[in-house]
């Protein structure tokens, strides 16, 4: 697998990634696809969610500030993607941590396709049925091996599914992929998980062969350009901002040389 | 035209400017408000937005993440701005994107006096009847004269119009600017034409007898200290920073040997 | 006192601090409080407030963008905080600026147990029953003795009163705190505020025991921040990237040589 070909798509492609998004990284989520070169948009009204999908090259759901309205638009909008064939990335975020999320996640992968559902182990674990407690929007600990849980969710719900955390886990019924790329620093940053969705579905928008491959391609790139942002960094505000200058300057030369990705 | 006279009046006014816009870019309107030495207030409500205008010096409308309240809430504002002579600014946020976005511009144009109409090419295209798509809040490629467009608009709709790009065009029925500072860094962060817009709004809350020209001015000053923020900047993250950076230490001799405004 | 035994305490526990806050900061709160060594989560919807608030330490909330429905999430999350026994910190953003904010701040405190009240000296004396205009979000130039009054305050609610500024009072009905860390650059950079308000809500969610002295260690450390990253910072946009990297790499002898806490 070469990462940096995924990469280029998104750059020549630049295709609209279309949210629905959490209030409190909505900026960054855009601006993670915009240093990649792609074209964000966020947009929640019920009135305007599946004319935005039609026009995008992926969806991206976030339910971290969700309410009963924001959920009513999402589902409006995974539906008008599903119909279109758009793929549509979601991040449980804060799985686990009450029971209304647990009940709108169920919701939203019940009644409309989801390709990619992604979060953190106990996100993830909580999906997968377990009974653990999300702290908040931060993972606890989870007794599991999140490989195998991973992917026997993906054959449950016959999508891609995701698990970020110190080495990535994207898998499939039958396939998976490691991700060794990234950096301790990114658990000290508010929003580089939902970062890491909105990464996902601006790979997925202009390499939409294979999601899971894209996924991978796409966390990996993410992973790199955190390893060069810490190069100048001193601790997680400056992190963050060259974070974005580092996607912005990925070259061929870094990511072929950096990349770990694993089967 | 000497826009740093205008800069000092913001400076030593510092002016009260009121913002009914999008969660994406927010919290960069209110730094760009403030950076130039103003207060900034975002309050939606629909229950006070009409006393916080009362007590500001212009209003900011940008419709980026709309919803059907939130229209409501900016048409109460707006008209509370019309009757106590305070000049409101919008940005036709992703103008050209969907069918509801274009409903709720025209039912604010045509219900309210909107002093300033900001958008990027396309979006402006959009709002002067012209059947372009805008891709999300990105300017898609227009085929038509912008300078003659925006005059066009701007005496149709008897206010200043204001087309953000390489070049910002500065239009009313009788006179026109034309703003030769930026740098194309800003085309890679999000939020820099909604920073646009609340420049605007704050030069002219400090400057109100000629708002074409304090809106220039404005946009000169903001222009100038993207070009500054670019001799220190490696990528978009870094560059925002030092955006707000550069925006608190403007002075005379810079702006004035960096300024680029020509009718 | 030692604020550094009141830090080590949030690193070690890691509280989880709950949020209903405005859409303007709400990244920097987050961030401030995982910058600390915490867990921030922001959450708003009526249907998941009260069972996010039972696994928390802290609620912080801060009505900087509300609106009826907020405020309706607030009042459930604040009692089911009081029947919990956890603490609830109150932003009184904007107190002053609006009837319906001092209504609402009013049916707050009246109708929940607030444990700790945060404003700048304009909101503070509008809670307290003064006739002060707070110019937006900005505080207004007040004609009162902000520590008399913070304590009078504190006397009639019953609870610890925090009143930020170029000094910062912490006053409860029998004890007074003086904080005198922070830089003059804070005033320049949107948020500082409300950060101050989730810091707070953090020491405390580490620190139960004496909610004035966590309150005032919690400033201190906060303040001392401000001050080492003054240090490498050329204006409002880096200062607050570096005011993150300096609360993440604050150190024993950093906050025991700077502290600046009298009574």
């Amino acid at each position: 697998m070469d990462a940096y070909s995924f990469y280029l798509n998104v750059r020549e492609k630049s295709p609209l990634v279309h949210h629905l998004t959490n209030w409190v990284t909505i900026y960054d989520c855009a601006q993670v696809v915009k240093s990649f070169g792609a074209s964000p948009v966020m947009a929640h009204a019920v009135e305007e969610v599946e004319e935005m999908v039609r026009i995008s090259s992926a969806l991206v759901i976030n339910i971290g500030t969700l309410t009963g309205d924001f959920i009513a638009s999402a589902k409006k909008a995974a539906l008008a993607a599903n119909a279109a064939g758009i793929p549509v990335v979601l991040d449980v975020c804060g799985a686990g941590a009450t029971s209304f999320r647990d009940r709108m996640n169920h919701e939203l992968i019940s009644e409309t396709k989801i390709n990619v559902i992604k979060g953190n182990a106990s996100e993830i674990a909580r999906i997968a049925g377990l009974e653990v407690q999300t702290k908040g929007v931060d993972s606890s600990a989870v007794d599991a091996d999140m490989k195998a849980l991973a992917a026997s969710l993906a054959e449950k719900c016959g999508c891609t599914v995701v698990v970020t955390g110190k080495e990535d886990v994207v898998a499939t019924a039958s396939s998976r992929y490691l991700v060794g790329n990234g950096h301790e620093m990114m658990s000290h940053v508010v929003g580089t998980g939902c970062m890491a969705a909105s990464v996902i579905g601006t790979f997925i928008a202009a390499n939409p062969a294979d999601p899971a491959l894209a996924a991978a391609a796409g966390l990996s790139c993410f992973g790199i350009a955190a390893q060069i942002a810490m190069e100048s960094s001193a601790g997680p505000g400056t992190f963050k901002e060259r974070l974005f200058d580092a996607i912005y300057s990925l070259n061929a030369a870094k990511v072929s040389s950096m990349q770990r990705v694993t089967s």
